[in-house]
């Protein structure tokens, strides 16, 4: 049964084929775009268009950006001799939002993951190998993957194929996490915390 | 602090302005319509203009649909003698679902509300009277606005408003919902339960 007309019904199964989007929330986001004043809509409607249209790769790190270059890569001031790999752009946002990491970054956009079919080459590794290759003032890679199964076996990847080539290759450090109550931590996680213990 | 750069931003705020997406849900949306295949996201984009272009009040019941008027009020196989007034278009899918109701509707499009300076020239009211002084067949008004303050406040002052005119004015029982534990639900309903109480 059509609840809705046609026009109604393809906005709504537009929206809810986004991330994190069910259908009553795609129902509430539709009748409220339908109540929007007309200008409200198609601003709206060309932020999609122009961010898809006029956003690409930063030609160096491959992070999401509108221009050539992004600006991380465009700062001089950065050192650019410390480049630090993460998956996607949120990762480096999350990363820029400490505000105390003045290296570079590389965004691999997405991480191996042999059951959904995505190997190496589905991820911006060449880039990264080739970024390497041209750039002999890098003295350290810091691989910032998620700590999930697929986040370090990409590291573990990632590190075999750099660490040839005599540069030194890092990995941000896992534990608990600051705040964290030991009682509710899971076992992998105490486990490394313990293994990674320094001492005072 | 840029996180990332102008016209990703620029998506991220539009759909951060949509109801109940917080900054990560935009965020996550936003990355997710930027790694979309560009026909996909022109689809998007498209279903979002031409709902708001196509999509109008329906002249008799004022729902919105994409014709001059919408299927149920088309469909003269339904009860035309009884109006169901809701709130929205929501509503009255609800209803629709249940698919035990063959009368009509009517959407308010909104609820009177002082506090928000909504009075009853802002929601479709008067097209209702219009609708009930064209139309002698109507038998029965069934008013199924919200159990709100602000929903029972409608239903008070449309009751008002038609009795008058001499036709049945209903409102939808209010009570224990079906499946509900006495014990986690609020006095208020508890009590309407009480009143509302039917004989075996």
């Amino acid at each position: 049964m059509e609840l809705y007309s046609g026009e109604i019904n393809k906005l709504i199964s537009e929206l809810a084929a986004l991330p994190g989007i069910g259908s009553k929330s795609a129902q509430r986001m539709a009748f409220h775009i339908l109540n929007l004043p007309h200008d409200r809509v198609k601003m709206l409607s060309d932020a999609i268009i122009n961010a898809k249209e006029n956003v690409k790769y930063c030609s160096e790190c491959c992070t999401l950006t509108d221009g050539d270059i992004c600006p991380v890569c465009a700062n001089t001031k950065r050192d650019h001799g410390l480049i630090m790999v993460v998956e996607n752009p949120q990762d480096m946002a999350a990363y820029e939002k400490v505000g105390k990491y003045d290296g570079v970054y590389h965004v691999l956009q997405g991480v191996l993951s042999p059951m959904n079919g995505i190997g190496p080459a589905d991820i911006r590794l060449k880039e990264l190998i080739v970024r390497l290759e041209t750039h002999e003032e890098v003295r350290e890679v810091i691989i910032a993957t998620n700590s999930s199964a697929e986040g370090e076996a990409t590291a573990m990847y990632i590190s075999k194929l750099i660490k040839p080539a005599g540069i030194k290759v890092t990995r941000i450090a896992s534990g608990v996490p600051v705040g964290g109550d030991l009682e509710n931590i899971d076992e992998v996680t105490l486990f490394r915390a313990y293994e990674g213990r320094v001492e005072l």
